[in-house]
């Protein structure tokens, strides 16, 4: 159950508590998953890391539910189990159907796919997709 | 440029021709990437590659610009420089504004640094995230 | 219990336990973990990685706390479930603290994280940072 | 030169100003190099992985010549050009010696090795490994 | 048991039922394993996979056991558990003595070494080993 | 040209001229790859990783050829621009033809494509695939 074990909230400092609270009103939930339970063993990382996740999956230029599904393909493309699981629920929860998984997952693979042969094949960039 | 050199339109097998005739009618342009050039040399290869990403590029419960973004975040994730130059341009020719791209290197980062967070911390899979 | 079963002491050559003698003396412990009886089907490979890894791991330039917590660091990044436990116990019996391991995680998330920002941003090395 | 070009700081806004002048000065140097040029076209993006990386790199439980060399190491094994040019200069300047540099590759090199070895042996954590 | 659950033969649609027929003859086996009934959910994927699958790993200029070993080298590098032990499985039954396996795993694990030291030194290509 | 430059054979000590001439007495070659000159700079290295490379790409279970099909496609799938411009000239010295060279790059394209869709779907060992 974690390296350090989980700080459930009744165990938690108040500085533990703030972020555990501020989580669960931005998600209205009820609810902390263990990936935060596990971090609080280092209050300074828990808060930056919720305090950056906050800002950056916020709505804005991106839907949440699309930078939801990013999070998930890099997760999927980097292997973790965990991030897999959690932020296939984060994303279902914002409203990913069964549909978007599949073909989410379809361009996941091509891409890791396609990566290589390129890099086997040493193909150059091209002219026009250089930056200036 | 390439392994093998890249196989230009005009010298290109009536088989090769035909896919690069489709890539360019898909795509409503009247050029060709180095990436299929540089794979032409396997005909079986480029078909079979263009075939599958013609497929799973498509608009579906997926609209393609949401699909190409998710095609750059993956080869960022992977860093593959020629991926990162191509699906760049793709994504910015298929409506991706400069604050979108922005979004989308927040999420990427922040993903790839969870995903270690996580592993590190061996945080386990909650029960309501476990598939049944 | 790996792919060819784990060899215990009992049942060695006299080939692999002069590994695994030569593994508790250098260790101090009488003990072995499970990744040298697992390589020991293949004593050529056993005898090769042990001794790069005793000359490596050995006090050098580096202390051996921070030649663990560097191992550690790439297994984390790595995503690798065994060699992130058995490093962490490692580096903990070398003397890395709570404190420590949370600051070497903060450091591995951000070097994910950033590694991945300068690759989709396509920054070019600054001149000064550059090889003669 | 990076997918927006470089902002230099005779035409940065007083926002990003602020964060250029913090970074010189936290650093003790009047120069900014490319990363941080790259991503000020994003300033909120500029704060924040700011701020993270003077909050981690800062002395703690781990100095800071650790906590670079950790960094180096991570870039090393995710093969990002950029960080490992620039977090090898980082190194030098807070005291990594060639000596140093050496047993650092070294060692991740083996892990990097070992790392998939356990995989492909698919060797099991030993129950004195396990968290609680 | 997956993201969807598996779908056996007997609940299979036609249009799945008839991949999962060549599948089975094609491999001279009156078993399918779980990769193809997790995926199954989306038949269109289903069947481009194993189309792809089918006609890559046929005999060609490279024998069907150096291909399924190639594949397995991968799958170690790429530390995905589920392939390994589906891959190895896969190797075995074409032929794969444990010798070959374990020197298999021996270049992976020197493989992956080197691509790390050659990053962290830097260190350029060759003029001849480069393309025209 | 390399962190520290690299070392000629009129440049080299004694100890490391023994391992070029070894190099080249067992490659049948006049001639020093980049990769060595570079890390001779740390003679237990340069001697260390020869030995293990010269051992493990040796003749045995697996043919040489085989061995460097390898060690290009673990090269290819982790991106390792130098690796793969020195295996791939390796393995056509040692007899890969160009349609070799294809297929092999399909094998790894393919690999790392399922690689993640696994992943993503969460896809559980079959029982039969498990180790004992």
């Amino acid at each position: 159950m974690s390296i350090f074990g989980l700080i459930e909230y009744a165990d938690a400092s108040p500085e533990v508590r703030a972020v555990y609270d501020d989580i669960m009103a931005t998600r209205k939930t009820d609810w902390i998953n263990n990936f935060w339970k596990a971090i609080a063993h280092d209050p300074a990382m828990l808060k930056r890391t919720w305090q950056d996740i906050k800002q950056i999956m916020a709505p804005g230029a991106l839907d949440p539910l699309t930078k939801e599904m990013v999070y998930l393909a890099v997760s999927v493309s980097n292997q973790c189990g965990y991030c897999i699981a959690s932020h296939t629920a984060g994303a279902r929860g914002k409203g990913m159907t069964d549909a978007m998984f599949q073909e989410l997952m379809a361009v996941v693979g091509m891409a890791n796919e396609t990566n290589r042969v390129v890099a086997g094949y040493q193909v150059e960039i091209d002219e026009r997709f250089k930056t200036p």
